[in-house]
């Protein structure tokens, strides 16, 4: 939600940003001539204090806007918004910034409707190609989801304009996780694995349950991504994920797990010193090649930019017949909320700068 | 001229490109309905033996080709061919991929006429800002230059979005030469500054005076761009630059200097150690700040991601509100013509991407 502040700033810059409708999981706000700025900042208000969006107070949900009530049918309400004869607007954006699976129906049926859609939220993209499809057929045109890998760093921006001009992409490498590059920042410098992961969700850099970042499983989704922008038919499944424990840690609750880190140690502490021993350094990597996704820990060499990578920062390698001995690469932070808002921002504001006449109605 | 060949796979992809004429210094062809794949080949085979276009062979000028003749009028003949009514394109642009200084009227009448322009020229950017000024103002909507900066390295666009997003710039740093990059990696390998250059210039490296590239203005030039493309109101002349060797070989014959490039090989030979001493390395570095452009040696430490880079790579770096901490980086070779064509192409692709409907004759 942390995005609306950056579009707020952006109202000034020419083109004119409305938000018709507000939806969390649980309820929705809609405006059909637009939400005024003094309603989001009360919406904005009213969330930053835990309030969902059914449940806002009087004094935001003024007589003109319709509130949705109940929880599961937020999506509904939202398809039926969709299909609306809305005047006064020219570009029609639906924004999936949720961490939900199970919108890509919905978003769907929105790039069906000639409405344009901008995703932070993964899930949509790496769902089973069958479903993906639809969603994955609009991407450039009328699909954008900049923030899903690197937050707002122009990871497929760059992708895309390598692939329109005509180059051919035949590997792309880095470390997609600033969580992870942060643990092998720690590692490196003799910290123990165990302290390394609870510094690092002590400073808010893991989700709750520090294995959804330590399974891997979030940089394979964006690997995921990154392949099937290069229109490589895959599934999730179909990525080589090595996970940062053994899978008999999977059983244990989230504080169980936190607890038993120590036993990870030693295993780590090897792995480092091994291949400081070779001069080399390690790096949580992934990797997209033809017809193979791998994620997981790799030795690189320490001339290698990969191993010049501090701290939380991310890294995007594009391999592609132009770049092909020296690479494309991209480095920098690639999360947090502003930086996150920020790719969706680009996003809204390239789709909306396309005229309106390729956004008509279908 | 290699860039028509990149152009030539683009054509199957969505957009129908078609040359309505082409010009190079001595000569200029046109053809209303858009010159044929034939006549793009047989010009390009031409050009390629050494033919400029006022000397086509009569098989390439086929008889509904209109031919310019003469040197000085190639510009006035374009301009001409700027007001026609050419009822088959709905977008019109204007590709300056020539190394002239004196396009920039022509460029900015094509900006006032309706057209969009993409340059990989640098000097109608760096010019007064005066005479400057029509094309700076057009810059992201209408006039593209991503290849001015880095060839294919996605510069501009990045700079472009970082703004448009409402991001603020502190400060751009970097390594905007292949050619010095390479200097610095011949250097601290050890070798000698003379054999250096001569090395590079026996690569293809440098311009045949290599002083052209040894002097820094072409570092300034693209630090320019990039001050400008800020906002910032600065001339070519106020870009602070260190030369790579000293004001009084500036008198001598290009063979000359090249004799006498021993004469520096010792005060770079201590400047490398001094700097190895200190733990750091050399690096010929820009830097873009509020009202300050500079261009010249820096020593780097060896953590900075800087020191990383290695032979011609460039690096751009861009420090800004959201990236402040850790800057948004990147890296690649910026030079070569089918990167430089892929900047070119992109920024093509971009703009008529673009609806007609903006670009109507106004």
């Amino acid at each position: 939600v942390i995005l609306e502040q950056s579009l707020e700033i952006e109202r000034s810059s020419g083109l004119k940003l409305a938000y018709l409708a507000l939806a969390d999981s649980r309820g929705l706000v809609f405006a059909p001539g637009g939400l005024t700025d003094g309603e989001v900042m009360g919406i904005l208000a009213a969330k930053a204090q835990g309030r969902s969006l059914d449940r806002l107070p009087a004094h935001v949900t003024a007589a003109q806007l319709a509130q949705g009530k109940a929880g599961g049918g937020v999506q509904d309400e939202m398809g039926e918004i969709l299909t609306r004869q809305l005047p006064t607007c020219d570009v029609r954006l639906l924004v999936d910034v949720t961490a939900a699976e199970s919108t890509d129906e919905l978003l769907a049926r929105a790039l069906h409707l000639g409405w344009g859609v901008v995703l932070a939220n993964k899930h949509p993209l790496v769902g089973c190609t069958e479903r993906a499809r639809p969603l994955l057929d609009a991407r450039g045109r009328r699909l954008r989801y900049e923030a899903t890998v690197g937050a707002g760093l122009p990871v497929i921006a760059t992708l895309q304009t390598l692939l329109d001009s005509g180059d051919e992409v035949q590997h792309i490498d880095g470390c997609f996780s600033g969580t992870l590059g942060f643990l092998c920042h720690c590692l490196e410098r003799g910290q123990p694995f165990s302290t390394s992961v609870r510094e690092a969700k002590s400073l808010g850099y893991t989700e709750p349950d520090a294995r959804q970042d330590l399974s891997g499983m979030d940089v394979a989704r964006k690997a995921l991504i990154l392949a099937r922008s290069c229109g490589q038919d895959m599934e999730l499944g179909d990525v080589e994920v090595e996970p940062l424990f053994p899978a008999e840690m999977r059983s244990l609750t989230a504080a169980q797990f936190m607890d038993s880190l120590e036993s990870l140690d030693g295993a780590y502490r090897d792995r480092i010193s091994a291949a400081r021993d070779r001069g080399r350094v390690l790096r949580y990597v992934a990797s997209v090649e033809d017809d193979r996704c791998r994620v997981g820990w790799r030795e690189v060499e320490r001339e290698d930019i990969m191993a010049a990578l501090q701290g939380p920062d991310n890294m995007v390698r594009y391999h592609t017949r132009r770049y092909a001995g020296n690479p494309l690469v991209l480095i920098g932070p690639g999360a947090g909320p502003e930086r996150t808002a920020a790719g969706v921002l680009a996003d809204i504001l390239d789709l909306a700068s396309h005229s309106a006449m390729e956004f008509g109605q279908e």
